[in-house]
């Protein structure tokens, strides 16, 4: 590619027109170097496992009968309806189409909840380790972060409550606790039904609410998990967002929010994108049709759940004494604790070079916190990967208890 | 649909929780009632010319080559490239990626070009009339308008000018300058290449950006259209926003925003929805190989131009005497105005009544004057219905100045 000439122009007062929360902005997230690397790090589907034929022939069908709409500029509204569908079956909940609104993957959901609550200085409450992509919204829009630690059974609600006190005594105003109860992104771990309440009563208390973003639903390997936080809410204080991305295929850019009607009336005036897209609303619409959608996921959970057994294994086999992990029902991650001498920050390129990687803990701290601590993300590396993955990461960590 | 317990429940404290920009939110922009009524309101692209076939056989070739990125996370690269090569051919400017990113239609380049210069107070200049979806944007941000009159040749440079010292003396700041150069919506004039450099060199003079939006690109009737302000720029002070929605279809959600590299840079950083849709995007991309696109664009002048040379016919043969209206070299729209006896917001039930609608001008000024002007979009109403249409607009005219 030629540099042009106007490349090279510049004028030196633009910058100072920009807006306050522009002035300082980090660069855009790429995706790294790949190369022949055994990639743990990153939270990114199956890639062989995407419906592309079925997506295909839904297009087609598309295409042939719904052209006029799908093309056009409006809403994806099949999408919508077969959604409330969905979630009258899975979790008993009569939604009318106002609690519902179809979004640019669950990313945009998450951003609209912002732009309706966030005036800069708000502070949000996150779990602890939490999304490494939500505080980055969450920041974007000036937001104060505060933590509360999660455990096996997910978030100590004594420690949220605590923290919610500490806050207001500061004279802090929190908008929403943002929770990820179910396969927990990046731990694994799922909330349990008596937690779930307990949350629910301490926000209901001090008058907070929640986000639930429930990215990895349907991805449950074994057992059952409690219903929503939104089933279980008696008083309008939980906002529910979800997404296509891990189930139908994260390309498709299709997600959702669900809330108390007024507060999604408010985020749909709120999302000046033109509409969600209407092409890959109804494309999806019509893969989901006669239960494809279920039947699809079915496959993708023997597919993940045979990657966590895989990668279970060879934690056991490779890791040190002294090292922990979660042993996560469903979803994409576990969490790994090693000794305290590791420090997985700087062991990181010492592992590239030996053909593994991960995401360190310190990037899903808000505080950066959990240097001995480590996601890995078992949904994007090949199955026959990832036990030579383990060793070399054992090796490398090896070495450096050996330092 | 059933009306769930839980959608009557309520507290009273969540109003509390909204920020500032969304206390007073309007509802969201509705389609409206639609009916037997000939519409010349939507300015929407013409349904029956969408490329359905296609479409489907470009999806097909995707899904069978490059599913493993179309259907992940990403960006749509190679409808950059496509674009990078399209801008070459077309303005003779050689970008590098840096200069371009592919948003979800040119709403969200608007919107991303606000969170990255507008702080509440801050104040754009648009042209008067305007564009109500991109004011709507605006003020979603808090921004405050201001607005400079165009003529038949596009904006009035000298009062553009005028307003920009007008409020820099009282102490506004001034962040960018929102213009629709070519075939305008809402009066489809376009400015002409002497008042493009002027203008640049008003811009240049204050210090303010320019953000220019070419929404109807390539559907130019007849003649020639000057460069693109981008084209012409020496200083680095045009942002250009550009969009798929009106040659290849509105329902893929793809646009783009050009400009400054440091702040298309900033721009992606705060693009905060998991990238651009690759799904629609690679889709987009092999449409548009060898030609398509061009091709697909040249069918559409004709049934645009079509469009537009029985709309003015009609307009010729039915408006009473006192009435002016602009003869657009390309886009959507027609700008009318009547009589001043006639106000086009009270009159709008009449017409509707009578089978006909439009946009009362006022919608498309930021202070809500033009009470005798209306917006004809000639796009989506179909061709054999334009006369019909006008002749019953021109009897409810008739009826009210004989009231």
């Amino acid at each position: 590619m030629t540099i042009a000439a106007n490349d090279t122009k510049s004028n030196d007062w633009t910058t100072s027109l920009l807006a306050n929360r522009a002035v300082n902005l980090p660069p855009p997230l790429g995706p790294g170097r790949m190369g022949d690397v055994i990639p743990f790090v990153y939270g990114l589907p199956d890639e062989d496992s995407f419906p592309a034929a079925e997506l295909a022939a839904a297009a087609a069908a598309v295409m042939k009968d719904q052209a006029a709409k799908a093309l056009q500029y409006g809403a994806p509204t099949p999408l919508s309806e077969y959604l409330l569908g969905f979630i009258k079956k899975d979790q008993g909940l009569e939604l009318t189409p106002q609690q519902l609104l179809i979004t640019s993957g669950s990313s945009q959901a998450i951003s609209l909840v912002c732009r309706l609550l966030i005036d800069p200085g708000d502070c949000i409450v996150v779990e602890a380790p939490t999304f490494l992509g939500a505080v980055r919204t969450f920041e974007g829009y000036e937001a104060e972060i505060a933590e509360a630690p999660l455990d096996a059974d997910g978030i100590n609600v004594a420690a949220l409550d605590a923290k919610l006190t500490e806050l207001k005594a500061a004279g802090k105003k929190v908008k929403f606790v943002y929770l990820i109860p179910t396969f927990q992104n990046p731990t694994g771990v799922t909330i349990d039904l008596e937690r779930r309440k307990a949350v629910l009563e301490v926000a209901r208390r001090h008058q907070v609410l929640i986000l639930e973003d429930d990215a990895y639903h349907g991805l449950l390997f074994e057992g059952e998990t409690p219903p929503w936080l939104w089933t279980l809410d008696e008083n309008d204080i939980v906002m529910h967002c979800g997404t296509f991305s891990k189930t139908l295929a994260a390309g498709l850019r299709l997600g959702w929010i669900g809330g108390p009607p007024e507060l999604i009336s408010k985020m749909a005036s709120l999302k000046d994108d033109g509409g969600t897209n209407p092409f890959a609303g109804y494309i999806a619409a019509k893969f989901a049709e006669n239960g494809q959608l279920e039947a699809h996921t079915k496959k993708l959970i023997d597919i993940y759940r045979r990657k966590r057994d895989r990668t279970l294994a060879g934690l056991e086999r490779y890791m040190p004494e002294g090292s922990r992990w979660t042993s996560p029902q469903g979803g994409f991650f576990i969490w790994l604790e090693l000794p305290e001498k590791i420090d997985t920050v700087k062991m990181l390129p010492k592992a590239v070079e030996a053909g593994v990687n991960y995401l360190p803990g310190p990037a899903c701290f808000a505080n950066r916190s959990g240097r001995h601590t480590i996601r890995l993300a078992f949904s994007f590396v090949k199955l026959d990967q990832i036990e030579t993955g383990l060793r070399r990461l054992g090796e490398v960590i090896q070495k450096e208890l050996e330092a």
